[in-house]
């Protein structure tokens, strides 16, 4: 009887060890769902920028970021032994909407002057080529991931890499008709009537919102508690930053204009996030607003140099996402020890200038052949009637 | 001493099986609440697509999409004994959403000419009786969901249910006022220059990103790995359906009229999204994407073809809800193998048959008793001064 | 041999049982995960509500709202020995946005002619030391919370003392110019012009959206099947107060005016969420809806009590967040048995007495030192010009 008994309770005890190994599988299975989850909240969020973005450009641009995001390669792949840790697919679509993110800063930048198929063929080879080799750098295990840069979700490898596309693409564009009309001009006439306050405001807080996302979603897991710790404080100091900009630019203006003046505000929302964007873990609040601060202060000073140089860059893409993500980018070790400044330098410098000089000749070969640039005709009579027709019905406004 | 272990490692042993289970059951309530989170956040992007409607149909109509959630009937229950998996409130809530969805079709294509209140009305008999039978003929498992239909998130259920009563209403309200001027004439002159792109921008940004909670709320399951690749699934096509949709636009319109058509390209991607809905799993990425162009390009022709027949749809929904849910419910056994074409056919016959007689008979009824469209002198004036009576304060635009 | 079996079985028991133990510190784990995804996500939706009240408040306004987040006290600690249940920083950023929301109230009351670096001060001192005074009494623990006074989601707390302070600015700032022309007048004529029915819309919306953050985050807790439960009826009772504040709404400017006033309507969801935010998860469905309706309704008449008053509240913040907040607040025992009307009255008088005591004492000391209104000159040309400087580049509407 003994032995029988110690015999039941053998074999119980290896059924429950079994179950135990089973039961363990299935935590494996909450955090592949916590982290596939995150992947794709994050990813709705991110993709939602697209419409900030395409609020910001607003009218015609519109069409072109929506479209490029069509232009994304697709590594799709459903095999999950579970061994990431994550759905592959949540990941690509995690992915895919970061690069679809450049495309976007391009067009703001090159909007109401450039011809939409010339955009898309470059967003096809930005999206398809640029930006998986430099990104592979750093997120494929490449060279400046073995030196030690450190761009948590993107200051330099998503934004200033898009921006450092449209400059190239600007440059060799020029402005718009009337946008200088004389040397130092501080803003043109023409394009006022035209502007929407609250099309930019809504822009704004849609990209403030998806970059929770953005920054967020880089965590790449939720599946523990140091993971969610993690995430909040991301949340809590892409948040910051932002005011940060806000205030920032706020103040400044205030005291270089006497005005306070609320699009360099909205501007220096963004300049702020993209600056959070490289680090946005590691810093305090107090350090996240002023990193957000001097982001958003840098756009405004930006806008002066490119308005100096008379680039047009027609939503202010390049100081907030080029200039902003390069002071982002190298602020990395003041926060976080790991990182030196002199690799966040390697890492600032080789990144952009492969954008810029491979867009650059893309551009050139463009130009050269099937030409860029609309007509005079077709400008003046604005892009929405010369490129994209004549609108089919009727919205109430 | 022996007999005394063995004994005390027996109840230890039945002690630490019991304790298993309990902690089987703490599993089966992790599945409980990430179900019950899929659906709430899935209901909340679903719930946003009525502003996605109410952008796109702007001004006036948009009180009534919105209000027209209210009708929907209340099948409330908070029992749970974790039988279903999810909270029933959460599933309510994501239903409700969905129902609301066939209104908000309604809504864009009646606009401008017809009185609030009969569409008040029809809405409560749309949500309360029409949509609720059909849809019990697949989601509620009567004879379609026996046959094998298969309409995985609703392109017929609820996309083309909508629009059929859409256009039921449509052939009885007639045109509005100056649409038609010339047979055939291609465009009407008035509408122009009241309409905003920028909105209708919005508006499509706003339904695709409500799409991903659309369909993949509709894998109705969050508790599984499993479950999680097959969300990451949907969320990865519907956006391609989408992209493919605006790109197939870009394209023929461009072929065909020598000009981009940007509003096309913004009904592409609706048109996409429809065609998606009915199978948003099974299909690879290029699939998805050629699902979703084949609607995009429908939606275009669609459009024509009510020009044509001189239906005036204001924002074209029944191209995109009606056609575009056909072509992508008969697609679903070209992607999976457990649908047959007969089935599909038999389906999307039966519902919009259904659909449109129905709606017709209680259009009719209302037509000839409390009349449903507005006075000429109010149509010409505009429905929100003759309808909703005067703006009662500032907002500055 | 015997001996050695039940040695290794009492080790292989000892050893399951720790792992057992191990194991449910993991539930914990995951329990702490679920808690702070459901703050995160209720954050960002809560956060995009000051997206919402920028769209109602639109131009200027806007950027004043997105800067007071950036005045926000920041009581940081990333402390978590897995105590509470959830990441103190997504605890942290849920309070912060709902304490961001008292100045996007205050902002939309005395929009178009007030100072933006007075308002900006006066949200300084309402995040950082009047709503946290207040706030403290119930949620910090203090004597309303023993008193037994109820308010789920900060009926009063948040959207009354909000609104409370916004009327002492009201009173002490005075009407925008031309706005009551005549006594009784019913609507001023000037600010028609430039109204914009879309942006309001999608501000409603936005506002809709992201009260399923303030309400269903307010559980605090997503850990559990009860906890799921309860955010799901949280969410249906949310939606269902807004459907009966709207629908409440059409039919009594119906019956009162004889058209059916869009934007009362709109006032009305407002007034239905507001309401229901005092007791979002016990009401029955009709309950919820009925709570909402006579939320709507207080709307309707408490904008007739301002204009009757001649105070200037420019998006309707007042008779929305601060009358309607009042008898959801008071309304809270009908549907929970553990309130009773004696205290909610307490509850109600206490704050929006104190609330509005100190700001009518902290606008007066601002008004006569920095002043607080805008010059005639600068209101007539408008607070854009004035305020906030010439636009620095073209946004195409």
């Amino acid at each position: 009887m003994l032995k029988k008994s110690i015999y039941f309770i053998s074999i119980l005890a290896v059924f429950m060890l079994f179950s135990s190994y089973a039961r363990a599988e299935v935590d494996g299975e909450v955090q592949y769902i916590l982290n596939t989850f995150l992947f794709l909240v994050s990813g709705f969020l991110v993709m939602w920028m697209a419409a900030g973005f395409a609020m910001l450009e607003s009218g015609l641009v519109t069409s072109k970021s929506v479209a490029t995001i069509a232009a994304t390669p697709l590594p799709w792949s459903d095999g999950s032994a579970l061994d990431t840790g994550y759905s592959d697919g949540s990941d690509w679509f995690f992915q895919m909407v970061f690069c679809a993110t450049t495309c976007s800063i391009v067009s703001g930048t090159l909007a109401e002057r450039i011809k939409i198929w010339p955009f898309f063929i470059f967003c096809a080879l930005l999206t398809g080529f640029i930006y998986p080799i430099e990104m592979g750098w750093q997120w494929g295990g490449g060279y400046l991931a073995e030196a030690g840069f450190s761009d948590f979700a993107g200051s330099t490898l998503v934004h200033s890499a898009g921006a450092a596309a449209a400059l190239a693409g600007a440059i060799l564009l020029g402005p718009r008709i009337g946008r200088f009309a004389k040397a130092g001009a501080p803003a043109p006439v023409k394009p006022f009537a035209a502007s929407s306050i609250p099309l930019v405001t809504i822009g704004v807080f849609i990209l403030w919102l998806g970059w929770f996302g953005f920054n967020g979603g880089s965590q790449l897991a939720m599946g523990t508690a140091d993971d969610a710790i993690a995430v909040s404080k991301i949340f809590i100091n892409t948040n910051l930053a932002a005011c940060g900009g806000v205030m920032a630019c706020a103040i400044v203006t205030r005291l270089m204009y006497g005005k306070t003046d609320v699009i360099q505000m909205l501007n220096g929302a963004i300049g702020g996030l993209v600056a959070i964007t490289a680090e946005p873990l590691m810093p305090t609040p107090i350090a996240a607003i002023l990193i957000g601060a001097v982001g958003g202060i840098i756009v405004i000073f930006g806008t002066k140099l490119l308005f100096h140089f008379k680039v047009d860059d027609v939503v202010g893409a390049i100081p907030a996402h080029l200039f902003a993500g390069i002071w982002g980018t190298l602020a990395v070790p003041i926060t976080n020890s790991g990182a030196n400044f002199g690799t966040q330098l390697l890492g600032v410098i080789s990144i952009n200038v492969f954008v810029f000089v491979v867009a650059f000749i893309v551009w050139i070969l463009m130009k050269n052949t099937m030409g860029i640039r609309l007509s005079k005709e077709a400008e003046l009579k604005g892009t929405d009637v010369s490129e994209t027709g004549v609108i089919a019905y009727a919205i109430r406004d």
